[in-house]
């Protein structure tokens, strides 16, 4: 039985603690599909600090508040009035921080269990493949659409997806946005197991209580064999790269204009943007 | 919508050009099913080369006239009267023409889509996993036989094919020769679509229109990371060394004499040669 | 016709030669589920120098008699009276024995073809891995239980498994200690043919004596591409640094803890102990 531990105060993730060693976090922004904000990533990279810093967490479980997972990152809004460079600024600063936060997952000290209740959709689908395992609803549904936006592939799934996906399957999903169905992710091995909704969290808590009651330092021992330092240091390459390449098309006219006009067709529609 | 542009006059390759920037070129020696000659290689290559330097060619089609995709290359028949020497001076000419072939699509610009129509055999079905995506008809085979006629791996399928297919697998075609139906090959995530013939050129233009209507400049992000320079120089290394131990394949002793017996095999039953 | 060679005389494990070039080799504990006790060990690595000293043998079979494939390593028991330097002495040569004997797969130069009979446990489940070809009945089952057991991946599975099955299904294995049935592994592309029991050597026999009468020039070409020089230095890497954390796992006191509670366990059900 792991020690109590203190939690962050968060608002748009949710924290819960299991006395067996097991932090289950929610992201939990139900209304917008749990796109992610500013905020998510900011509290997510907190959450990720605390699980680096805090040894009594064996486990960590992210799954998502509502019906989606998580819609990706919040596409990016101009401001009114702000300069071009004011924008290109702030794009620079949230790409940095995806940056951390994916360098945080890839060198998680603990296996992450992603229990995927819903649509998994840009980062919220790319960032999974950096989980030990992917524990999905038969209807969640997993898209990287970031040709249509004129962006690219980033969360490191240019090299995560080809492994574990294979590389044709990962150009259909990242160059041609094919939508993958939880099925078919179950059947290219990215989903270990498929359930009921009313099954994902109990399933998914005791494949984490099952996991935290075996000895850490064996868990620690595999886990650095698979993800052993050549691995961890190609993925951090990799994710310095993609995000470099992800800037420059963000700051790029096409992916504006992209951008706009999704907005615009959303906007239309009511519905919030995201990626 | 992209400009015109000036197609090469061809023999035994059909060029068509879309102008959404798609180009489709088809093996056209049916006959033969459309097994590869020098010709085919030859004017494959200039195919290659017209892609690596036009930018408003976009995505490049590639299928097969009549009934089978391709055959793969075209088994070495002696010729009357030729030495050993000429021979074998043929045979490092046409292995220098494949690695360069094999070079040009490792290295290709934008996206290659195979709309495989029927059977891909040897360099036929090699070729296709240097391809971006494979669209494929339910009845067509995949078939590597090297082993039978005492050749080795060739189109960077030594390590192409562990990746896409996993190690066992890609042993089991290309050690064991084991034929693969196209369901197999889509399960194993080789083929991205099966559909019935009269559906493959529509779907596969679809896809191709698609993605000709992307920012060019994200895709060839999203390209180059998956496709990344480290990946691109190891499969350059690839081919050569495949390529050098082809050559020492292909004008030894066991070769020659599989090749001949397969030969005479086919020539009594009035059928053309081919790999 | 390959000609006869002389079989060292073994315990337990069995020998067959078959004059294509075949040799068999049985794991021949049944009654222990062909758990691998220090004397399989031995004499599987005298049939592995065999096998890289013979010429004449042209393929490597591996089965088990009995209902059991391997059950894999033996739990070290401690010994009476013995000290705990005389047990961790005793762990070290059993590992460094283990390393040979892995090492001998990694770099055989023929192939090795296993026909799964039975349940394919630890090592017994690991090492296939390493073979070429796998063909099992349709009743095995495989399971590394590393983790219950407070050890580690070994048998180059760190690396062999998630490329054979993809880094999140080698995660469930290895990690989560999730056993798989010979259909999923068929489906994952570990096992080449699934086969009813009746049938499994008679196919595998089959396979063999195919791959027997090819050019052995050809399959030992095509082989040095499928595994060269880079991946069997990796291998090879990978493999002493598995050993140097299993032995620091085997001699820890979690693992020491496990295993006997798991041993007293099987003893009051008046089974063996195995891994």
């Amino acid at each position: 039985m792991a020690s109590a531990i203190s939690l962050p105060h968060l608002t748009v993730i949710k924290l819960e603690w299991h006395a067996e060693g097991i932090l289950v976090m929610s992201f939990n922004r139900p209304q917008y599909m749990n796109s992610l904000s500013r905020a998510s990533c900011t509290e997510w990279k907190q959450v990720m600090e605390l699980v680096h810093q805090t040894p009594s967490i064996r486990v960590l479980v992210i799954t998502g508040s509502g019906r989606a997972y998580s819609a990706g990152q919040e596409l990016p809004t101009p401001k009114q009035n702000a300069s071009g460079e004011e924008e290109n600024e702030r794009l620079r600063a949230n790409i940095e921080l995806s940056r951390q936060l994916t360098k945080l997952l890839i060198t998680s000290p603990v296996p992450i269990i992603a229990a995927v209740n819903g649509p998994a959709i840009g980062y919220g689908c790319t960032s999974l493949a950096l989980c030990d395992l992917v524990i999905s609803v038969e209807q969640a549904v997993f898209r990287t659409p970031f040709a249509e936006l004129a962006l690219c592939a980033e969360g490191c799934s240019s090299v995560t997806f080809p492994r574990i996906l294979g590389p044709m399957v990962a150009n259909a999903m990242l160059l041609f946005c094919r939508a993958m169905s939880a099925k078919e992710m179950h059947q290219r091995g990215f989903v270990d197991r498929l359930v009921k909704s009313e099954d994902l969290m109990p399933v998914t808590m005791g494949v984490a209580k099952e996991l935290a009651s075996r000895s850490q330092a064996a868990i620690s021992a595999s886990r650095s064999l698979l993800r052993h330092q050549e691995l961890v240091d190609e993925l951090v390459r990799v994710n310095d790269r993609e995000m470099d390449e992800i800037y420059k098309r963000a700051t790029s006219a096409d992916s504006k204009q992209a951008i706009a006009a999704i907005l615009k067709r959303m906007q239309s529609k009511g519905a919030r943007p995201k990626m």
